[in-house]
């Protein structure tokens, strides 16, 4: 049932008179590029299905107890204020009609003379259905939060359990997919092993808590360095995860992993960190979209077959020799592209020659765990590539630095220092959802 | 369904053969008791559907975005670690058999020799099923949470409303209650009115935002003195609350609420903070029960009719000639009496007398705004009222202090900093529950 608030008709938006510039999500790439149209002549209405911006990189930490989802997202409203031109609003998009120009979204119809995708990407379980109903995703924090809700509970039941499958599939882990956030997660998880579990459930013995990070590979942070690589693997081994590598799973019922070698694994908590794929709008035309469901961008990041249609970020392959399928889906060609169209708008509405889009590559890097963190740094034109305590330094640096609003800034640097002294966990709540463990004694039988 | 984990029998927990002390609730009132025995020769376990202890007193400021729930609440394995006679289990009560000593939990049956009730108070709607249903409470973390979500998605949806009528049903809130609650709750909504709102929502006209506060009785704060109680009206009234005394809610639709003096008020978010009752636990002899749901206890907190059943806190109305009904169901007479039981209990054990318990009265207060609080209090024996800038700056001081663990302290000290130079207002996210509005077109029909 629809209520009148959502009305069929046009959205609430004033009218002013000027290009009206509209951009579907506020991720890193949608807010830069609303950011960046502060003071051009046109009216810019950022559309997201939240009232929060998300820093996505730091989001493995609010699953795993180390910082509240507060400190890492940001209300729009509050990032963007005294922007004068901009007008924000809560809202889910359901479809574009490219001919009339329209956005059809839950609150009413938008109008656009501009549209740019930035929608982003979601988790991809390759048409697993099974998979994607029993896996755990982070892809958003309301994942995160329920994900530390899930590893919370499952300790606070394991507390009640004398049979010994039961009792690991509770303290189990296994995560699939070694990139980035697959190998943080995994590092982090052996972090509350060693440290904050022992201390909060005295009577587990955890030489039974298992993580296992598989990886389909024979790498783990394919794209970075071999260097980069090997260390986080050392790494991890030394805090005792096993890394399963060249390895696929198979199936996932909710209790019983199967990998590709027939191997076998039990757990209640399998993580999904293994692929991502963009998350289209209703109304563009299909052959726009190629592999993994991001649109196809020429250097203006105009999506093929339109003029006044954009994506950038994730949802974006910009082909070109040496990125065949588009850039890499993190933050910073998200941002690059965000500012440079903000600045190809100005440029347009000038009358002036556009810019094409040159990805500036300042590398990658990833921590595993206290002290301990991989990078390769592009940087004046050289690359570096360090591991270890310098690396991690760098990372936090970097990640405060990046992090938005002075606010979110203090309290993450106050939750780190703390955590780094104490070998605590602050976040240790079990608030809201969490996944019910699917009834044991008939897996059980299955296993 | 049961899962197998739930067992029928006997939930897991170590059999040490000393004393089993078992209190139900880690409010304030068990959570001192916890303490207080960690010398002594007992076992003590804790229960609580919650893993965290919450200070309720600050709840209104998460409800009004303020604080994040994380800044008051703590993990009970947190603040309890180190405690080694101690054993926590999230759990809910379901019922108790007093004549094998056995209380029956969603974890199993546990065994006690001491059984405490610290279960503290709920929501009390007298009765109104229409009422408890539309009516927002502020009773926990969870609750609070989810006003925040619902003042927030109310002025989103706002900016899509012409209809005058529809508009002020978004925008008008009616909280029930002068109490401290309601005083506070009323005052942070002023605030947001004034300086964080209209920077949010610029297309709002923040002059058809009405606040109004209902309260039964013909002054604010019942049970402060006569100069707090005015100041607190004169202080509301200055921030463009509407008080109306004396008035009484009839019935509310959850739209439009009818006063007993015929008035009428729309609103889709009604806040009530008239009225707690305590929590009882299933199996406890009815008899022992007085008005409001609260357990008759003699001066030890021993339930009437039992040895070895203890109430304290809310839930406990230890009636004497200065208190008839009990002592207010508020922190301090819960911290107290969760002290003394303690101390009692050990002495009981070495086969000494007992200490009557004996309510050291240390006065109330209340915060209406920045820079504006009222306080009654009594030290050394003398009563001494401030209202005005420094009762605030006391009240800051005192909840800060009365915080649990440095990192709350530290975090509600960074938050309310920002927020004072700022007049910003740090959590205004809308992330998880929130109540949906009826639907629009019938309830307009209906007012």
């Amino acid at each position: 049932m629809r209520s009148s608030m959502e009305m069929e008709g046009l959205a609430k938006i004033e009218h002013v008179g000027k290009p009206r510039v509209v951009i579907v999500g506020g991720g890193f790439g949608g807010l830069e590029l609303a950011k960046a149209l502060r003071d051009a002549p046109v009216q810019v209405v950022l559309v997201d299905k939240q009232n929060y911006h998300t820093f996505q990189p730091l989001m493995y930490q609010v699953a795993t107890a180390g910082l509240e989802a507060a400190d890492i997202i940001s209300p729009f409203r509050q990032i963007l204020k005294g922007q004068s031109n901009l007008c924000f609003r809560m809202a889910e998009v359901e479809h574009v009609d490219t001919t009339t120009h329209v956005l059809k979204t839950s609150i009413g119809l938008i109008p656009y003379d501009h549209l740019i995708i930035a929608t982003g990407a979601t988790s991809n379980y390759f048409g697993d259905a099974e998979m994607a109903r029993h896996a755990v995703a982070i892809k958003s924090v309301e994942d995160a939060v329920e994900l530390r809700n899930t590893v919370l509970s499952n300790f606070e039941k394991a507390l009640q359990i004398d049979d010994v499958e039961q009792l690991n599939s509770l303290l189990d882990f296994v995560i699939v997919g070694g990139g980035p956030t697959g190998v943080e997660v995994a590092g982090a998880l052996s972090e509350l092993r060693k440290h904050v579990f022992p201390k909060d459930y005295r009577e587990i013995d955890f030489r039974q808590m298992d993580i296992h990070l598989i990886q389909s590979g024979n790498t783990l942070l394919k794209g970075m360095s071999a260097e980069a690589s090997q260390k986080a693997l050392e790494y991890l081994q030394k805090f005792g995860v096993d890394v399963l590598l060249d390895r696929r799973v198979q199936s996932y019922d909710g209790y019983t992993v199967t990998l590709n070698t027939g191997e076998k694994l039990i757990t209640r908590t399998l993580i999904w960190a293994a692929g991502v794929a963009g998350a289209p709008i209703e109304g563009i035309r299909p052959e726009s979209l190629r592999k993994g469901n991001r649109y196809e961008v020429d250097t203006f990041n105009r999506i093929a077959g339109y003029t006044n249609i954009y994506a950038i970020g994730d949802i974006a392959a910009m082909v070109s020799a040496e990125y065949p399928e588009g850039h890499p889906m993190v933050a910073q060609p998200a941002i690059q592209q965000g500012r440079l169209l903000g600045e190809n708008i100005v440029r347009m509405l000038a009358g002036n020659p556009l810019e094409p889009f040159r990805y500036h590559d300042q590398g990658a890097m990833a921590t595993i765990g206290r002290n301990h963190a991989v990078a390769d740094i592009k940087m004046l034109g050289k690359d570096y590539k360090t591991q270890g305590f310098f690396a991690w330094v760098m990372w936090v640096f970097v990640h405060l630095i990046a992090l938005v609003g002075f606010r979110n800034r203090l309290s993450v640097f106050a939750n780190w220092t703390w955590s780094y002294f104490s070998q605590e966990r602050g976040s240790r709540f079990i608030m809201g959802k969490r996944r019910e463990s699917v009834e044991t004694t008939a897996k059980s039988a299955v296993a």
